[in-house]
C-alpha cells in the first residue's frame, strides 16, 4: 500500500498541503542514464501555474521546482529523484475564516470525519496544489519516452463543445490561446463564456480531451493493469475529475458489433479506431484518445448556506482568488499523468518477454 | 507490481486461460473469523454464468466454485484462501480455426506482439472467463461489508435508455428478468431488441448503472487511491468497457457551481447528491453511483474481413456461441468489483487514525 | 502489502494449509516465450519430498505439481501461471489430539492469538509444507536464469561442522548422499548422528550454506532491496531459520578495514571475496555466498508438558511422524528462494538504465 | 515495486546523496492524531549524527530534520510526511580526487556497472548518511508504538565481545558513554579499542544487539512477512551489516530440540525464551531480541592498491575523516528500523480479524 504513490515501476511518491512550507514528491525507479531538460520541466509547471492568463485564478505563485537528489551532472543516476516545489503564499489568515466550515462539494468534511483533524488553509492536502507535483514527474517521463507525442486540449466548457475530431486540429494551436482549445474560433467563445461565469462570481464544468501518438504495440498488463484503466485511474485521480472516456466511449454504447469493430489493414493497423488504440488492455499502436469530465469548481464567489463542525448552520462567503473554469490549467495535468503511465508502462514492457 | 492482482489490503491474484485446465485465484488480507455463506458465492457466479437465459451465450459451463484453503470449520482462518472454478468446456478443436488468425476488436493480436505467443483457445487469458474469479472474490467481500448494499443494474441498451433515475427504482426487481432492467417495461423492449440483434447475427453496447449504499463516512485515501478512482479502475479493468462516469458525470460538466454544489444539512447529509457520494476521494455517507459504458461484443455472427499473423488477408467465419449483449450477465461483476473496492478501503481505514 | 506473496516483478503468491484439499500458488510476471522442462520442476519437488530417505519423516506424499495456466504448447505465455500440488495425507483424525492444544516452540499459540481461529490439522498454514510451493516457483525461475548456477548443501548438523570452503567442494557429490553435505565423510557423519537423534525421540539443528556463481554484475537495487537483504528476507522466511549471514558474516566483525577489505584486479574482480559478491546492495560478479541457521524441529517423539487454548497444563504426546533433522530436506528450498530473488532482479534490471 | 522505499502500510520512501543539495523522505500511511514530540525525533538524529564524539568521524553536519507536511498544529494529520535534512558538507571538492577511482569494498564499482553514471562524491546515494532519513522515520514510530520499548547496544567490537545477556544490563546506561555499551567495563575497553584501530589509520566491525520488549502477541504476518523476516530485512538494508540471528541464532544450531523448545506457562509466556519472542512468524509476547553484525568500515586511512574506471590500476590516498568503528553510530538507527517494522505490523494488524 502506498496512499500517496503512483504508478508501478516509475513511480511517484508525494506529500504537501496548499499553505505548508513546500510540496514536492520523490520519483522512484527512473532510468539511470537520460539528459535531462530542466527548462522543459519548468515550462510545463508554468503552463499549470495560476495567474497566467485572465480566465484563471489570480493568485500568483512562482511554483519552482528545486530537485534535490537523483539528477548528476545533468543526468539521471537511476537513484531516487527528490523535489521540492516552495509554498510561496503561505497566508494562513486568508483562510481563518474556514477554519471550522465546511465547504460545500469540498473535501473538508470528509477530511475531518476520516482524520479527525484538517489542515484548513486553502483545503490542506486535498488543494489541487498538489497536481503540481504531478507535472513535475510527469514532466520527467515525457523526455523519457520522448518519441510518444501526448496533446491534450479543452474540447468543451459547459455547453459550448468543440465539435471537431482531434483527427483535424493542428495541436500545435492549442498552447496559442488561453483556454487551450485548438479550434481558435471555439476558443474565443469558451473564453468569453468563462469570462461571463466569472462575473457571475461563478463557475463552470468542461472536458479535456487527450491523443497519446506513436505509441509502441504492447503497453499496457492485460487484467488488472489494462492500459486504459491505468489511464482512467490517473485522470479519476484529478481533482473535480467525473468521468472518463476512452475510444468510442459512452457513444459506442449505442453501436453494433459490425459497426464498432475495427478492420485490420495488412499491416497490424485499423481501417477505424473505434478501440482508441487498445484491444484487451494493451496498446495496438493505433492513437489513444480518451476524453476526461470536469465538473464546475466548488469554489464560487457567491454566498452559500452550509455547516460548520459542530453541525450548525452558517453561511460561507464567497470571496477569494479561484479559477472560474479548472479545464485550461487542467490540460498540462492531463498530459503529465498520461507520460507517467505510458513510461511506466513502456518500461514495464521491457520484462515481459525472454 | 503485480500484474494479475486487485486490491491493497484485501487482494485478488487470479490465474486462468478460457480453455486451460481451470481458472482460480487467491484472496489474501481477508480477515479471519467471518462465518462464509457458501451457497450465496455460488449464486452470484451463476448469475454470471453461461447459458442461464435466451439472451446470453448458449454455452454450458456449470462453472462451480472450489476452495482449497482459507476456511476451516465454516469460518475465514485469515490465511490466504485459493480457489479454482473448473473449465469443463475445454473443446480446443472448437478453435483451431482462429489458431493463427487475429479476431477484429479482440484482444489476439496485441497479445501476439507483447508475448510472442498467445493460447488461441477461446481468447485465452483474454477472455471474460476470468470475470467469474472476480465474482467469487466480490461475494466473499460482499459478506464481509455486508450493511452496505450494491446493486447494479441495466440502464440501457443500444439507444434503449432508461430515463428513471435510481431513486425510483425497486432493486429486487432486477433479477425478476433476463436483461437485469429493474423497470419492468424497458426490461421487456431491452430483450426484444437483444433477441432481434442476435438473429442478425450481431451484437449490441449497453451502459450498467450501480448504487452502493450505507457506505460509511471516511472510505477511500485522498490523493492516488481516490475511491472513485479505483472504482474506475476497476470499471475500466473489466472486458469490453469503454467508460466510467460517476455522480453527476458528463452532464456535470455542463453545470455552474452554483447549481452543483451539494449543500449540506446539519446531519452532515447533503441535499443534492451530485457529488455521487464521494468528495475528495473520500465517502460521505450519501449514496455512491455511478455508470459503467460497455461496447458492442466483438464476436458476432458475420463473416469478416482480417489478417493473419503473416500479415495476410483472411476472413473469419461468424460462427459459436457468444453473448448478443455483455451487459445482463455484466451486472453481478459490477456488483463484484465494488464490493472488493469498498471491502478494501473499509480495511484500510482502521489504520488511518490513532 | 500482499501477506502470502514473494518478489516484486516476478511475484509467487502462495495458498493452502497442510491437510487441506490442496496448496499451491500463482507466479506473476513471468516472462512470455520460455520453454518450460516440467520434469526438472517435479525433480526439484522430489527433492524436498518426504519419505525419500531413512533420515527424513516417513510421511507418503506424491508432490505431484499441476500446472493450470499460463504455460501453452511447452512455452510460458507471460500470463499468471497457477499450480496445485493435492494433499493426499488429508487425515484429520491424526491430529485431532492437538486440537486445542499449544505445541511447544510452534505457531498454535500464536496463530490462535493472532487470528482467534486456526486449522489445527498439522500445524495448518504454519505448517513447511507450504515450502513445497516455494521449490515449484523456484524451480521455474532457474530455468529462467539458466547461466547462473546456484548450489546449496548442508554444511552443519549440530556439532558437526564442514571446515572446508566452498571452493573446495564438489558441489556434485551433494545429492550423492541423503544429508546433501558434498563432503562425504563429513555427510556419513551427519548421517550417523540424525540417526542417533532419531533414536532419541529428538530433533537436532544444523546450516546450510549457499553459492551463487556466474551472477551478472548489477543485480540487486542499492537501498531497500539490496540484493542480500532480499535473500536474508528469503532465508528468514523459511520455518526454523534463526539467522542468515553472507559473505565474512559475523566472524568478518571480528576483523579489521585493512584485512577485510577485496582488494581490485584489473578486469573488476577481487583478489579476496570477503565481500561476499556484494557491494553496496549489488552483485559484483563475484560468488555470492551465504549460510543459513536452522534450531531442531520443535516436534520431538517425547512428551511435553504444555497449556491448551484454556490456559490449562495439559501433556502433549510424542507421536506421529516428523524430521528429526530439517536441514536435508530444506537445501532445494534454499536454492528454490535464491532463484526466486536472483530472477526478479535479473528481470527488474532490465529497466535501470535507459 | 519501490525501490527506494521500506515499510507496507506505514511507508518510507526516501531520496538523496551524501553530497547533494539535501536527503529526506516521505512517511506514507501516518496514522493521523498523534501529537508529535519534535524534540524528541532530533534527539534521535542527535544520537547518530557524526562529530559528537572521538570515536567516530569528525565531520560536523548539524543533521536538522525540517518537516514540510503532514503535521498540523502539532499532530499528524493523516497526510503523506515530507522531510529534508539539508547538507551543509557539500564540499565536492574533497572528493574530485575519487572520480574515476573505485574504492574497495565500495559501492563505486557496482553502481558504475549497473547504472553506467553515479554521483562520486562522498559515495553518492550508498554513502550511509541516507540512514539518518530512517533515524528521523524511526523516531516517528517509535511515538506512535510507544508502549514499547525498543533498545539497542553495541555488543561487541572486534574481538571484545560483551558476554553479559541482555537481561543482566541496565539500558539506561546504554547512552552514558560514548561506544553506547551499557557494560561500562566492557564500554572502556571498546573505547581504547577504537581509539587504537583509529591510530593505525585502520577500522573495526562489531556487533548491534537490540531487545524489543511489551511487544503485543500477534504482529507479523506468517508467510512472507514473517516479522523476524521483516527485521531482518531491515537489518540487512543497513550500510556494512553482513548478518542477522535472532533468538538462539547460530548457537541455536548446534541444540536438540528437548532442548531448545520453550515450554509454556499457564499464562501464554514462556519458561524460556530461545525463540527470541516470535513463532511462525508471529510475536508472542515475550521479548525480542537479534543482533547484527558489521563489517570494518571500507574506508581506511592507509593507502589501498586500487582500479580506476578504465580498468587501469592505481592507488588509493587514506584520507578525509571517516568512522574507525561504525557500530556506535549504528545504534540509534537499528532502534528506528525496529521501530519501523513494529509499528508497521501493529497497523497491519487492526486489519487482520472481522
Amino acid at each position: 500500500m502506498a496512499f500517496n504513490s503512483f504508478g508501478n515501476l516509475l513511480k511517484l511518491t508525494t506529500f504537501g498541503e496548499s499553505h505548508g512550507v513546500a510540496i514536492g514528491g520523490i520519483i522512484d525507479g527512473f532510468p539511470a542514464g537520460l539528459e535531462v531538460d530542466l527548462d522543459a520541466i519548468q515550462d510545463e509547471l508554468n503552463r499549470r501555474k495560476p495567474g497566467q492568463s485572465k480566465i484563471v485564478t489570480q493568485r500568483k505563485e512562482p511554483d519552482t521546482v528545486e530537485f534535490l537528489s537523483g539528477i548528476f551532472e545533468g543526468k539521471t543516476t537511476g537513484t531516487s529523484i527528490g523535489f521540492v516545489i516552495k509554498n510561496t503564499n503561505q497566508k494562513s489568515h486568508d483562510y481563518s475564516h474556514n477554519t471550522d466550515v465546511y465547504r460545500p462539494s469540498h473535501a473538508d468534511f470528509t477530511y475531518d470525519k476520516k482524520y479527525g483533524i484538517r489542515d484548513y488553509r486553502g483545503g490542506g492536502r486535498s488543494s489541487a496544489r498538489e497536481t503540481a507535483n504531478w507535472v513535475v514527474a510527469g514532466a520527467l517521463a515525457k523526455q523519457l519516452i520522448s518519441k510518444i507525442s501526448i496533446n491534450a486540449y479543452t474540447s468543451s466548457v459547459g455547453e459550448l463543445e468543440m465539435s471537431k475530431e482531434y483527427h483535424h486540429l493542428d495541436f500545435a494551436k492549442t498552447e496559442s490561446n488561453i483556454v487551450r482549445c485548438p479550434d481558435e474560433k471555439m476558443a474565443e467563445q469558451m473564453i468569453d463564456k468563462i469570462k461571463e461565469i466569472r462575473k457571475q462570481g461563478d463557475t463552470i464544468g468542461g472536458t479535456i480531451s487527450c491523443v497519446a501518438q506513436n505509441v509502441p504495440v504492447g503497453l499496457g498488463e492485460p487484467i488488472f493493469h489494462k492500459l486504459h484503466a491505468q489511464l482512467g485511474n490517473a485522470m479519476l485521480s484529478l481533482n473535480a475529475v467525473k468521468g472518463f472516456e476512452f475510444g468510442s466511449g459512452f457513444e459506442g454504447t449505442k453501436m453494433k458489433g459490425s459497426q464498432h469493430n475495427d478492420i485490420f489493414n495488412e499491416d497490424g493497423s485499423t481501417q477505424t479506431n473505434l478501440s482508441g488504440g487498445v484491444q484487451g488492455g494493451i496498446s495496438n499502436g493505433m492513437d489513444i484518445y480518451f476524453r476526461v469530465a470536469f465538473k464546475p469548481v466548488a469554489t464560487i464567489m457567491q454566498n452559500q448556506d452550509t455547516i460548520n463542525s459542530k453541525g450548525e448552520t452558517t453561511e460561507i462567503m464567497g470571496k477569494g482568488r479561484h479559477d472560474p473554469c479548472v479545464v485550461p490549467r487542467a490540460v498540462p495535468v492531463i498530459e503529465a499523468l498520461t507520460a507517467l503511465v505510458l513510461a511506466d508502462f513502456w518500461l514495464l514492457n521491457r520484462t515481459r518477454k525472454i
